[in-house]
């Protein structure tokens, strides 16, 4: 869908496009062939989008100055076994939609372009880019003002990107923290689930239809700002990527499957149950948090990290990786920001940098 | 209204409380007398909280061990020059509810706590703090979850004001850095009307009864944390105070008189038109928007600050203060995050400290 929606702008600044899609998007190719709309972005493709099933990706990427890959976190060991040795003859700019961070055996985590950057064939040359930032598929696609970050690791490739891309609503900023930009955009879908699962508590307690409130969710959405904050500086990020993740968060929290996945968890259902309801599908959401989480936790055992900070992430980990039922850590979340050196009294994690 | 709501954890603590009406709550408080209902908070106020007409203030006062001060921040000067001459005698902790600045002829901008210090009368004893952080007095009323911040210059004195007001409900927690709690929760006012805005402009184009966009809001909220985190700075605040606001922003953007400014704005109304159609009152948000802009404009002159940086809330008072049209500067709010040296290049502010 995203990538469907990448192709306004870039047919509005006059590019030819050829649209490929996944070998799980055989029917939606098909169908955009036969109609000429995608049937789950329920809009027009533009006019002059070329679209090709995936045996065609080969013939798709001849002559082409840019790959944008569309893909899911679930898609992108796809992407790696079977695009990237594609790109080996024929070195491209990359730029991904993909939002997620892959967890690292030694607890660390890497944003996909650099995943994707060790993957490829020795001697490979594309580079890659990630897009980060507030903005949903479906307002892209009807043109609605959407600030991004073109994220990678050479300002003057990001600079050539936005000159492809960047139109009268589609607004682009750059940044060369990759890991920052992305961690920040994933630790959103986790934390997202956060502020859901307490619009699920209070239908538990007043039924399903009862009027929403908006102090317990924004009691939690400070915490994840504190949070992932505190994250994308552990992981190694810088302080000006954070509010691309928290800008994010505030959109991500208005609807999808991630907000139906909070309210089902906070009504009480196991993470379980709440799986069912949506169809099996394992979200973008749970998988950063379950990766997050993890790589917190091996921090923390190595002394870099301490869990006592994020106690909101832990929780959700917990509900959704063991079982436990949302219970949220109110009076964890309470803070003493004192002045004096006892602020972070007890607890020193040495930042990574 | 927050003055009401705050009775509800008090007497849920057990706590003897007296509400006083200013001269402008005397329906209110005669309508409590009658009913034990506020008004306009639609609330009952809890059994056994005492309402006083302003006529009885320094009898309420009597033996208290707390003035909760509910004025909003246009009663600021009628609390200086009516209650805190009573305070002379009878020294008492204050804990206000009030959200604003207070613009210094230099330049500077003060907290309301230490505007009231310096103006109690000389030899006073009493002390100040503030309550800030996402907090609706409806939802407060309705015993929802709400995190708040108690803040003040005294730790000690904090902690006994959390152990008269935290419930199970309340959740308080304590800062000693008043300039930038209460920069932070002051400034959300005027950035919510950046997001609604856009609200407005759309049903420009599409008419009232469109639907809403996210991407557009998301973006302008990603711009507000930014400059928020840059203007609590530069007010020598302290980088934990931000999330303070951050999250009452995403509260504030979703109902009240603030939300209908942006959007009315938005719509292209003049600010005059606009405050027509809001009975001629003068929002809070108009008020820290106009001593924010213009403690901004002098730090700049003073070689302080770096006007670039702050273009969406120069935008707003531009549009409230000197009549020009909603004109998002979409083009401005890019940004280089580079690693690199020059990410400051030719804006290098001497932040205030």
């Amino acid at each position: 869908m995203m990538g469907t929606a990448m192709t306004v702008p870039l047919r509005d600044n006059g590019h030819e496009v050829r649209l490929v899609g996944t070998p799980l998007d055989e029917g939606i190719i098909a169908e955009v062939k036969r109609t000429g709309i995608h049937p789950t972005l329920r809009r027009s493709v533009p006019d002059g989008v070329q679209p090709y099933p995936v045996e065609q990706l080969q013939q798709a990427l001849a002559n082409t100055d840019l790959l944008i890959a569309g893909v899911s976190s679930f898609g992108v060991e796809w992407f790696s076994d079977t695009v990237l040795p594609l790109l080996a003859e024929t070195p491209l700019p990359v730029l991904a939609v993909t939002k997620g961070l892959a967890g690292q055996k030694d607890g660390t985590v890497l944003p996909f372009p650099h995943l994707w950057h060790r993957r490829q064939p020795a001697g490979g040359e594309s580079s890659f880019q990630a897009i980060g930032g507030p903005c949903t598929s479906y307002e892209l696609a009807d043109r609605r003002h959407s600030a991004v970050v073109f994220c990678g690791d050479d300002q003057e490739r990001l600079d050539f990107l936005k000159s492809l891309l960047e139109t009268s609503y589609y607004h682009i900023s750059i940044s060369t923290d990759v890991i920052g930009v992305e961690s920040a955009v994933a630790l959103k879908n986790a934390y997202a689930v956060g502020i859901t699962m307490t619009v699920g508590l209070l239908q538990r307690e007043e039924g399903i239809g009862c009027r929403e409130a908006y102090n317990p969710q924004a009691a939690i959405f400070g915490q994840c700002m504190r949070e992932i904050s505190e994250l994308v500086t552990l992981f190694g990020g810088l302080e000006p990527s954070i509010a691309y993740g928290v800008s994010d968060l505030y959109v991500t929290v208005y609807g999808g499957r991630t907000r139906k996945l909070g309210i089902l968890l906070g009504r009480g259902l196991s993470y379980a149950d709440a799986k069912s309801e949506l169809d099996g599908v394992t979200l973008e959401s749970v998988a950063i948090c379950t990766a997050a989480a993890s790589a917190l936790r091996r921090l923390a055992e190595a002394g870099e990290a301490c869990l006592d900070r994020f106690p909101l992430l832990l929780h959700i980990d917990e509900v959704i990786n063991r079982g436990q039922p949302v219970n949220i850590p109110w009076k964890r979340l309470v803070r003493r920001d004192l002045q004096q050196a006892e602020r972070h009294r007890g607890c020193s994690p040495r930042p990574r940098t």
